[in-house]
């Protein structure tokens, strides 16, 4: 099978390909052929068998995606985007990538299944940003989408069309909204929700990281190898079950800072949690409390959807999958 | 104060412009500049005392709309929309109407806004087919949209824009969902929903009408004559109350057919109600089964939103305003 990956570049889309790469296969289909595509050249795929080609495409650009799609891909996974902070400092940026690159993915896909029978699996990587405060305690699937940034609004767009064109019978899509993924692997970077992975990652290495919030700060996290999980799950599930209703957001853990300390000092020791630093910063403090704490995510629970049940499990997961499986003394 | 209506050759797009004609202002501003504009030149205004002009613009077209908005009207209705089934039948139409035009005109504001500042009142039409079934009994507004055709997934894509741009700060934006307009001036027409109109406007005119479901069908109705309201009200509230979340669904009344029938028999007698005759249709039974019934609209009644209260009001209201104050014998 085809498969293609749109925002392959991408802490998300780099790891989904490790893995479909290790795997070899997706669900009950050999992985034969990958097409890599991101604003920038993708890194090709290492130790990958079957065919792989990595291509460089604006999305924004009308007719880009089209030759994308013109192979006719089995599975397509559309990662990518403009990230919110960057959708908010450049509207024209952010609407260009978010909706119009969305919207020109779709539209390939309805246009080539005009020619010929076509109808791939879709799955599209959309955000808790969907949603903004005031939120009850535990968000369920049934809550309006009322974003406070655009973002969000692209993301709510690309939802409601991604179940229309379902609906149409386009392509079979779903959406995912995924929780913040915790821990990012990389270097710290000026994300206002960096300090959730920083204050972990960092200390694991051996490195100081610095805590601009309270402990009693609630937010909802996944590790990235759950949402591998999820996009594998998404693309291979029987999508009958969820009808019309595409969209839903992703099992997490509702978790407080204090909570990801205590399972670092119990994972990694008292050293590990001497290297985080408090240095409150209003300005992040600010923007968190606007946040999402918690989900009710029953029903993607009863679809076969998992993530970790506790930050002790989180750390290890980032601790197997990014150092080897062990701390660093 | 310069009024923009864009749709203004609709039925409801009419009545706006013959009421602001009659008022002569609009809250506390006198209307000097009425521009009304449609896909098809709009009737020129009578007995309005201002500077009339009529337009016809394809808003689906890039740039066409950007003229209508150079002007600066002070308010601006956004009624103009590919109906729910029309959408359906054509794709593209639809999308080019509803999604295409509603971004072009948001556009043309938010670049003029630019330009220097302006901020204009955008009153938005939008429709309880943003909401697909399966719902409550009674929706709230905080319920997921899910449409189940792309006329509704339009209207919502329509909201989640208009709130965007209204935090932005390029228009100050309201999205209020209309809900279905009985009883609907005019000949009996082929939509789905025609008939809760027919049964009561045709045997009011002493005519034959069709009954194709059910007594026991409820449905969420408002006269012509609110609706009309609900946009003055729209066009002049103080919209800082809405924070962020600009759409809201409109009040209206919840009532079966048979309650409708038994208003009618108050209203104008046995005679009347001898005009209906029952002709299921199948067809039409299965369509309206998968629409909402009730609404919880406590937001909008608190924001100062309100309909009629009883069918027998709805029915004086179309005797009043479309038969001259009585029912012909």
């Amino acid at each position: 099978m085809h498969i293609l990956i749109i925002g392959a570049a991408g802490m998300l889309g780099r790891k989904l390909t490790e893995r479909l790469v290790a795997d070899g296969r997706l669900g009950s289909g050999e992985v034969t052929k990958l097409t890599l595509a991101d604003v920038i050249d993708p890194p090709a795929p290492t130790g990958f068998k079957g065919e792989a080609s990595t291509v460089a495409v604006d999305i924004s650009k009308p007719g880009e995606v089209d030759k994308l799609v013109a192979s006719r891909p089995d599975t397509i996974f559309h990662l990518a985007a403009i990230v919110s902070g960057e959708a908010e400092a450049d509207f024209n940026k952010g609407y260009a990538i978010n909706l119009d690159g969305t919207r020109f993915l779709f539209d390939a896909v309805r246009l080539e299944s005009a020619k010929s029978p076509y109808k791939p699996r879709l799955v599209f990587s959309s955000s808790i940003a969907v949603f903004g405060a005031p939120f009850p305690e535990k968000i369920g699937d049934e809550f309006f989408t009322t974003p406070l940034t655009s973002y969000g609004t692209q993301k709510a767009i690309g939802e409601l069309l991604l179940s229309d064109y379902s609906r149409r019978g386009f392509f079979d899509g779903i959406g995912i909204r995924l929780p913040t993924i915790c821990i990012r692997p990389g270097k710290p970077n000026k994300a206002a929700s960096g300090f959730f992975s920083n204050i972990l990652r960092e200390p694991l290495a051996g490195q100081e990281a610095v805590l601009p919030v309270a402990e009693d700060v609630r937010h909802w996290h996944a590790s990235p190898r759950s949402a591998v999980g999820f996009l594998l799950h998404a693309a291979t599930m029987d999508l009958s079950q969820l009808g019309w209703r595409r969209n839903l957001s992703m099992p997490g853990l509702s978790a407080t800072v204090g909570e990801q300390i205590e399972a670092l000092r119990r994972v990694a020791g008292e050293k590990a949690v001497k290297l985080i630093r408090r240095e409150p910063d209003p300005m992040i403090m600010k923007i968190v409390s606007g946040w999402a704490r918690d989900f009710d995510t029953s029903r993607a629970a009863s679809l076969g959807f998992t993530a970790e049940q506790s930050f002790d499990e989180i750390i290890r997961v980032h601790i197997e999958d990014e150092l080897g499986g062990r701390v660093p003394d």
